[in-house]
């Protein structure tokens, strides 16, 4: 077994943060790492809190940790900053949060930052998210600053994922892209103290209802009827209900874990929650492989890619032509191809 | 030669519609169609507008088609709607813009949807500008609807690209990714004619002076001072220009191509755009590997990834001994250990 995991088992925190570190910047050793946690993984319940920059999710995290540490849980913070090191945005968050829950033993919170083009950050996420798993937490909250392309695959990781708004931020519902529409259980409109909240929960109702008809072979968003929603259902398909939160003054918290819950429950309970509990897992794999595929092709054609790349830049070699060399000299065959004449 | 590809090559609208319909659905022989047509390409000046929702890209772009058109060009425009069919954005749009320009035979527009999760989307956008290129366009216009990991990768593909904003969205400044400035090199305050416009200028002002420190190491961002950045400089380095448009009303939309067009000429005339040139080709070719190697891999290894998941969600394998199998035997290597024991 790997030097660290077993202390990552015992709750040893230190070995928490350096198993993170290891596997956020892959270094040597973090895959048998990874593969001796996984047996010890798969009790976390994994929360995703998703939505547009000031919409306030920060916050709301916050009071999900103080309410799930009332009643004793252990939990972790994964929060996901895929922007630049431009707005140093991870680093700055991880500060002010480490600060309020430093001295609570039974709370881990972990910033990731960007990574490269490849993709790797919802990678880096998921294969943390396991480890917090594996160290025992109750709850692992991964929460991302934007709604981009990075975002909502880590947000596909989650069992359940909370889309927060706030009334009055530009365009509204419709500056929510609709890929995380689609991925929202449960909507919290937060700042619900503010002039707009009526508009932006009828706009979301309407949004939900005109979804139902337009999504009705949607995986979770079937069966409900277009003129009023039925919102989150313990049977049957599960429709994302609307509560709304001042998460600043700690309102509505109690309400959106009672949804949470709820569609926590739906997961484990109906046939309808498990199949999309598959669906995830096979997704996830999915996209896991194409990282891994990627990352090894790179690390081995680097010399072969380079060299290519120059050529199509002078325009001796189509890019198509050098695709194929590449992936045809990556799995084994015609090597020669990419040095010599393609 | 592609029977298509020489009725490209003759200016032939209807054989262009074609064969950017069997680029982006990547039907049967659009490889080869794109092999005949990339000796005819890299004539095509490639302009990138972007920028959040409501910020009046459509119209913008309206305006340098009617511009480009009043000085002689032949333009094509690409509009890239990453969202889900759930918006039907794409599409709504593509009829919008067709009625304008629908009797004018040198103007060609396209608009492309939703991919899946593979990250196709970027690779149809550049075949797209390629067939458009091929058939003589002098601008390439690829307007994305937002500014998300997709867009952005469709962005760095332009030669020149536009982010515009426009006062009073939400958080202004801070709600545009860090991402999309750094690969912004005109920015248009868009709406100039509303209240906060110079708030906007200002606060854009102060970014890019930031940014001159932060990212000193930066391509492109390089040189400036601090306190008052150079705008737009025609020899070494390149710190984009601020210029305010009302689009609607046709106002500031020359200064803007102005801008662009300084900005074609410090790609073509200094050291520093040429580098620009080529460190953007080689980033699109390896992008260009990635995603024909992660399309190849799930052509060619769909069952046995299928076999695989099934075993990882019922925890007999963990994902990452998944991987490593499905890609050895991607490899040619140890075909036998997916399906067995692993």
């Amino acid at each position: 077994m790997h030097p660290i995991a077993q202390r990552v088992l015992d709750g040893d925190i230190r070995a928490v943060a350096r198993a993170c570190r290891l596997a956020d910047d892959r270094l040597d050793g973090h895959v048998d790492l990874l593969k001796d946690l996984f047996p010890h993984t798969g009790k976390a319940w994994i929360v995703g809190i998703t939505g547009n920059p000031g919409a306030g999710k920060s916050t709301l995290t916050d009071r999900l940790v103080e309410h799930w540490r009332a009643t004793g849980h252990r939990i972790a913070v994964v929060a996901v900053d895929p922007t630049s090191p431009f707005s140093g945005g991870a680093i700055l968050g991880d500060r002010i949060r480490m600060q309020r829950h430093f001295e609570d033993p039974e709370v881990f919170i972990r910033s990731l930052a960007t990574r490269g083009a490849l993709g790797g950050l919802s990678r880096s996420a998921s294969d943390v998210v396991r480890v917090l798993d594996a160290w025992g937490a109750d709850v692992v909250i991964v929460e991302t600053v934007g709604v981009g392309q990075d975002e909502l695959e880590i947000t596909r990781t989650a069992h359940t994922t909370v889309v927060v708004m706030a009334p009055g931020m530009g365009d509204g519902v419709q500056a929510i892209k609709a890929g995380i529409m689609e991925c929202a259980d449960v909507f919290a409109v937060n700042k619900a103290d503010r002039d707009g909240a009526d508009a932006t929960v009828r706009d979301l109702e309407l949004m939900l209802a005109l979804g139902q008809g337009v999504m009705a072979s949607g995986p979770g968003h079937v069966g409900a009827k277009v003129s009023a929603p039925a919102q989150g259902k313990l049977d049957g398909a599960w429709v994302p209900p609307i509560v709304r939160t001042v998460s600043t003054q700690n309102k509505g918290v109690g309400d959106l874990v009672a949804r949470l819950e709820e569609h926590r429950k739906w997961l484990a309970n109906t046939a309808e929650g498990q199949a999309r509990t598959r669906r995830r897992a096979r997704e996830q794999l999915h996209n896991e492989i194409r990282d891994a595929l990627v990352e090894e092709a790179i690390r081995d054609m680097g010399r072969e890619i380079d060299a290519i790349a120059s050529r199509v830049i002078q325009r001796e070699v189509d890019p198509y032509t050098a695709c194929d060399a590449v992936i045809a000299a990556f799995r084994g065959r015609g090597r020669a191809m990419v040095g010599e004449g393609v």
